[in-house]
C-alpha cells in the first residue's frame, strides 16, 4: 500500500486520459466535463478505492477505473449541486462553477454525462477481467447503490426539501443524520467497499470497512460543516458561510460549534474502532485521524 | 416471442414495484420519480429489450431489470429535457412536467436518481445469475454506452448547442444525422443490444440488430419530427410545434415535410434489410413497419 499522496498522483495522471476524445460535434460537452473533472480536488474518494483495493491485494491497474468513476460521480454531484435551482454557487474548487462558464443547460448535461460515463468506464474496465466478472459486478453495485436513490441522491433530496419546507414534523436530529449518512458518507463508504469487493472479501472485512467508511464519512461532513462556519472562501476554494445564510441543517446549526467538534472526534474514534478487526488497521486509523484535522 | 402489446403489459406491471420503498426522509424524491416513471408512455424501449432477449431464448424474468432500467433512463432524459434551462416544456405524456409539479431542484434530483437507480437495478438483477455474469456485464455496458457521453448525452448536447449557437461552421446535414443517431437512435439500438447480449450472440446477430436498431431509431425520430409539425398537442400529450418555434434542427426544418417522409420510408426499408440475416426476421420487420405509421 502507498501513501494517500502517492495514490493522488496516480489518480491525477490517469484522469487526464479518462474522458472520450472530441469528435467535432459534442466538443462543448466534453470541455464542460473536463473543466470540472480536471479542476484540482482532494481526490479523497478515488484514493480510498485504490487503498482498499491494494489492501485486498488487487493491483492499482484493475481498481483504477473504479477510482476514476467515483471521482466522475462526485464531480457530477458538485456540478448539479451548484446549479441556480439548487445551491446557486458561483465558485467551486477555486474556479467559477460549471454553469457560470458553460450555461445551465450544458452544466446539467455535463453532470448527466459524467454520471453515465462513470458506469460506461467501469464496465469497460470490468470487460478486461472476464474471469473476475462477479467481483466487478459487486464493485459497480457498491458505487451505484452509494450514489443513487438509497444513497447520495436520497440525501441530497432530503437536504433540498429541508431548505424549502423545513423539518415538516420530522425529528431534526434524525433528519440531520439521514442527510449526512446519505449525502456524504454513502459515497465514502461506497468507495471503500468498491475497492474491497474487487478482492473477494469475507463478511468480517466487508462489515469492518462498511462501518469504518460510514463513520469516517459522517465525520468528514461534520468537518466540512465546521470549516464552512470558520474558514474563508479563499482557503476553501468555494463560497463559505452559505450554510448559515441559507438556513441549512448542519451539525453546527443544530448543535453549535463546540458540540460539533465533539461529534467529529467521537465519530473519528468510532471509525478507528470499526477498522480494528482488519490487518494494517494502523494505515486506515491514521487516514481517519488525518481527515479529522484537515484544513480544507 | 410475444406481441408488443403483451410485452407492454408485462412492463407496466413490473414497473409498479421497481422503485425503492419510501422511508419517511426522501419521500418527495420517490414521489417525483414515480410521477414521471409511471406516467403512461409507449414503453417502446423496454419492449424492445424483452423482444430481443426472448428472440435469443432468454426468459423475460432475466431481461426485465434491463427493460425497466432503460425506461428509467428514458424517463430521466425526458425530465431533464423538459427543464426550464433546457426545452422549458410544461406538458409531457399528457400531464404537467416534473418540475412544474415538484420544482426545478427536485426534478433535477429525480432525473439524476432515476439514471443512477437504473444501474443499481440492473446490477441487482445481474447478481441473481452469477454463472452468467459476463453476459450481464455486456448488457449493462450496451445501455451505459447508449445513454452516455458517446450516445444520448452527446446527441442532447449537440442539440442544445445548435439552438444556442447555430451550426457554427459545421455541415448541417452531418450535424442533424449526428444528433438523431445519438439523441434517439442510440438508446433504441442499445435496448435491442442489451436484450441480445444477455443471450451470448454471435457477431452476425449483433451486427444485424445494431444496424436494424440504428436505422429504426433514426426513423423513429424523423416520425417524431413529422408528428411535431403535423399533430395537435392533445394527440401527442406534449406541446407540439415547438421545434419550429425554437429553431430546432429537425428533418422537417432541413428537408421539408415531403422529403422527411421519403427519408422515413427509406430508413424503415434499411432497418428491414438489416434484420434479414436473422431468424424470425418477419417479427422485427413488422415492428419497424408499425413504428413507421404510428400516430403519436
Amino acid at each position: 500500500m502507498r501513501t494517500m499522496e502517492e495514490y493522488r498522483a496516480l489518480v491525477e495522471k490517469a484522469l487526464q486520459n479518462a474522458l472520450p476524445q472530441k469528435n467535432g460535434f459534442s466538443d462543448v460537452l466534453y470541455d464542460a466535463c473536463a473543466y470540472s473533472l480536471y479542476a484540482s480536488g482532494k481526490r479523497l474518494r478515488p484514493c480510498l478505492v485504490l487503498a482498499a483495493a491494494e489492501y485486498m491485494g488487487v493491483p492499482v491497474s484493475e481498481a483504477m477505473p473504479y477510482a476514476l468513476a467515483i471521482e466522475m460521480i462526485h464531480t457530477f454531484s458538485l456540478i448539479h449541486d451548484d446549479l441556480p435551482a439548487m445551491d446557486n454557487d458561483v465558485l467551486r474548487r477555486g474556479k467559477p462553477t460549471n454553469h457560470v462558464v458553460y450555461g445551465e443547460a450544458m452544466a446539467i448535461l455535463a453532470g448527466d454525462g459524467l454520471l453515465t460515463y462513470a458506469f460506461e468506464y467501469m464496465l469497460q474496465g470490468a470487460a478486461k477481467y472476464p474471469e473476475h466478472a462477479q467481483a466487478h459486478l459487486r464493485a459497480i453495485y457498491a458505487i451505484a447503490s452509494a450514489a443513487g436513490l438509497s444513497g447520495m441522491g436520497a440525501g441530497q433530496s432530503a437536504d433540498v426539501d429541508y431548505e424549502k419546507h423545513g423539518a415538516a414534523g420530522k425529528n431534526k436530529e434524525a433528519l440531520l443524520s439521514y442527510i449526512h449518512e446519505n449525502k456524504t458518507a454513502a459515497m465514502i463508504r461506497g468507495a471503500l467497499l468498491a475497492g474491497i469487493e474487487l478482492g473477494d472479501p469475507d463478511d468480517k472485512t466487508r462489515a469492518a470497512f462498511a462501518a469504518y467508511g460510514k463513520n469516517m464519512g459522517i465525520a468528514f461532513q461534520i468537518a466540512d460543516d465546521i470549516l464552512d462556519a470558520t474558514s474563508t472562501t479563499e482557503e476553501m476554494g468555494k463560497t463559505v458561510g452559505k450554510d448559515e445564510a441559507e438556513g441549512k441543517l448542519t451539525y453546527v446549526a443544530l448543535y453549535g460549534l463546540d458540540e460539533a467538534r465533539v461529534h467529529l472526534e467521537n465519530l473519528t474514534r468510532d471509525a478507528i474502532t470499526a477498522i480494528e478487526p482488519v490487518d494494517r488497521k494502523h494505515y486506515f486509523a491514521s487516514l481517519a485521524q488525518a481527515l479529522l484535522t484537515r484544513k480544507n
